[in-house]
């Protein structure tokens, strides 16, 4: 029996490869069930095919601009083949549960152009990666070790463009092991931008071409807790075979302390009683010398981090240090500032910003530098991470409202944790429940799980991001009407959150119960 | 140069070897970093002593009634040796570190008689053991690999002789290879008692010899997430090896939901309307078959399990189930007890008792017995799992005031998780500030973390459980008065933790910061 999935082209992107219309094939019983996050619309049926891992391959559609040869698409039919036939690629197949001839061909249709080469960037089209997703979430196994598939419609598209985690690898450094298995376990949810909060306060492990001494000195170990350029990149790699983009963050001029190590004159001294204290507080914005040593750096950064974007931080800026300095104080008179110090600060986020557009980089910053002053560029992305619903739709409605795009991470801050099933709060955020017009809410990109990490390295890492993670995955992607309802997505996140624990993600559990598969990691 | 420990004989223990006072070596600088708990006393110099890998040994003193071939110090020895000295057993030693010939000489005297052979039990010294474990936790390394240790005076005994962790396998079931490693964290920490809370309503993993069913229909799967007699004995093996004991839990009247699937006629019918509606409640205390299994299931556990202990439950036991059904209600009517359903309650216990009694076993139970009736023998341990401090105070006074013997649960709720430093809460406990006469104070004979399992698995158990749970380890194990500063514990705890992921359990981190060797286990 040979069962061919149709596939049809795309309306509103320029995409990598369009696939709007989705046959595939998926269990009567179980419709919907493990898919997650859940599509824009799943129709399935009870008729139900025979898929033999023998037989089974993905193939190119001979209109595909996309060819063999594709490095992310070849690269993607490998992984999701073996995800499919777990049992096949280990070596646990037994070929007598499988004598059936059926034949599946799944063809992809790459329109326009391909990407193969390229980055994931804002306006990739995400259709492509969808068809092995979905295959992989429909197929299921019966109690004889057979596969099977049931006819399925899906027809999806996300629902913002930008689905974020933001990992922390300052307050502990994270091996990058686990930063590419978080990687991995982002594609299983649909996440399609890593956000690396990759220096801060307490160490700097970012080894610099141009400044080494940042974080040969600033590193909590300048040999064992570092990224060397090799590490960077071979997490931006990994990232773009899974449609990641990788957005890094230079947060300054605050949670700057461990930059001061290795870059002298960097940071402000502070004063007490007119002389020096020995302590230093965020970077010194009167000083050319820093925005000579930052666009250096970010000169460095835009090269090593192909993404469009880059996050300038600006959050959090402590002032008492900068008015203890009298020659900070003398700078501001000399600006006009008076002693109003939001403004030097927005003179040092303004400076900044102006060094990453001179280098073709979108500026993504904390909402902080909105708040200060409004001088700031339209095409720069604020992000939103602080305050109750109340606050954090206050500040939607006011930022759309003054023509920005908008991330918003505030009700998604993950390393916060409480007793009981606290997904049911990142599940039910409503994004768009804000005062404003429907091209304000257009504004809005995207959200962000934030991982921050003052408990948090690769002891516990997974199982607190996963599958919590998951329920803010699908508030991002999937139609809000359709997952509405904590207690009709609780068993389709159980077995999710199974599928994930099989696929060898240390995922914890829900509540009580278990997987067919457990975790045997230990 | 030749280093001897000296060891002298103890004075009140009924010792399987006695170490009262065991000079060891440690690093001056280091004075008690990373040794957690903290002994009774610890002197240590600025003298300091090369070890040799090639040339150290545990040897057993002439006087010694344990020699070679007692299999527990036998094994002890190689464990301890192996995590002593890392690199030399992984083969990353240099030999070119270690030209020194040095050579220590640990002797073990054990006074009186060897337990080899035996279990631990609640009398057992715990002398032997401390001397490899300080040494595990007082050698340290210098940059070019060589291990010291300095000279130090310990002396050292626990403050409480029950030091527990309660893991719950029937909310989720646990791999053995996950106990196993709990039993292993569990030795670093010198917790002596695992309280196997093995089955509860959820599941029935337990494959009893005599009643198969119970776990062939009550366990998540009748294969895969069992306990069979070879897990158990595996399990008690590997706690005896460490010197802990394994304390079994099968819980009734209530919590046993998944026991009757696999034993009819065992729970109460409930009614509704005058007639069955086919829901069950706790097991059925009027019938006197339920007293003929009970009494044929706890011998079976009796011989399976050797600890003197056997836990029996008796907590949140729900009456209305007992209320609606006729017979239970004639039952109380023949009986006397009026409507009175704690009176019930006490009848059943009491019968379960006297059933271990018989078996010559210690009982012990939740609070909740000694809560509805006094009527239980003395000589029964009472375990405290309610409440807020004045609440568990109130109960330690009603409690001992009646000469029981009493285990305190209530501040050690493990699987209760909240965001920051909560390690605090388990540290700042103080089990004895109840009021009450030194008599009284006597009999807490311990303390237990419990790690309820609706949210926890074998994904996140480790991370959960450790370090958090070395706070009470503290508290059980060390004089209150040297450990009441949690600022001073802070530093200690943090290098305790470290050394706990350099061997292998993935404990979470307290706070920013790092270790030498990151967790490299994903």
């Amino acid at each position: 029996m040979g069962v061919m999935s149709t596939v049809s082209s795309g309306q509103h992107t320029r995409p990598m490869c369009y696939l709007l219309l989705l046959m595939i094939l998926q269990l009567g019983l179980h419709t919907a069930e493990g898919v997650w996050p859940l599509p824009q619309t799943l129709i399935s049926s009870t008729e139900r095919f025979h898929l033999s891992p023998q037989a089974f391959y993905f193939g190119y559609g001979r209109q595909s601009a996309a060819q063999q040869g594709c490095s992310v698409l070849d690269a993607a039919f490998k992984r999701y083949f073996a995800l499919i036939f777990p049992d096949y690629t280990s070596g646990r197949w037994n070929l007598f549960s499988d004598k059936n001839e059926s034949k599946i061909l799944l063809q992809i249709f790459s329109v326009d152009h391909n990407d193969c080469d390229g980055y994931p960037n804002e306006s990739s089209s995400e259709r492509c990666k969808m068809i092995a997703d979905y295959l992989l979430q429909l197929v299921y196994q019966d109690d004889f070790g057979s596969y099977f598939v049931n006819k399925t419609d899906i027809k999806d598209f996300p629902r913002f463009q930008f689905r974020g985690i933001l990992l922390d690898t300052s307050r502990h450094y994270l091996p990058v092991q686990a930063i590419l298995k978080t990687l991995d376990a982002m594609a299983y949810s649909k996440f399609n931008v890593f956000h690396w909060h990759i220096v801060d306060d307490p160490s700097f492990p970012y080894q610099s071409r141009t400044f080494p001494d940042l974080s040969s000195k600033g590193a909590f170990h300048p040999m064992t807790h570092i990224y060397t350029q090799s590490d960077v990149r071979r997490v931006i790699s990994h990232a773009r075979m899974r449609g990641i983009r990788v957005l890094p963050e230079f947060d300054s001029p605050g949670h700057t302390k461990s930059w001061g190590k290795g870059q002298p004159d960097l940071l402000t001294p502070c004063y007490k009683g007119g002389i020096p204290s020995g302590t230093f507080g965020p970077i010194n914005p009167a000083l050319p010398s820093t925005y000579h040593f930052m666009a250096t750096l970010f000169k460095e950064v835009s090269v090593v981090f192909p993404d469009s974007y880059i996050h300038l931080g600006g959050d959090e800026v402590d002032f008492s240090c900068w008015k203890s300095n009298p020659y900070v104080r003398a700078f501001m008179q000399k600006m006009g500032f008076g002693s109003d110090f939001t403004k030097l600060e927005a003179f040092y986020m303004e400076n900044i910003v102006n060094i990453t557009s001179a280098l073709n980089k979108t500026s993504i910053v904390w909402q902080d530098v909105f708040d200060y002053h409004e001088r700031i560029p339209k095409d720069t992305v604020l992000h939103i991470w602080k305050g109750t619903p109340a606050s954090y739709y206050a500040e939607l409605s006011r930022m759309t409202k003054a023509g920005m795009r908008v991330v918003l991470a505030a009700p998604w801050y993950i390393n916060h944790i409480s007793y009981g099933q606290d997904w049911h709060n990142y599940y039910t955020v409503q994004p768009l429940n804000f005062s404003g017009t429907e091209e304000q809410k257009k504004l809005v990109i995207g959200g962000e799980v934030c991982m921050w990490g003052e408990y948090v390295d690769a002891t516990n890492l997974t199982p607190r991001l996963w599958p919590r993670a998951s329920a803010a995955a699908e508030r991002l992607w999937s139609d809000e009407k359709q997952t509405s309802n904590v207690d009709m997505a609780f068993p389709r996140l159980q077995d999710f959150r199974c599928k994930l624990v099989r696929r060898g993600i240390q995922a914890e559990p829900l509540y009580v119960g278990h997987c067919k598969q457990e975790y045997q990691g230990i």
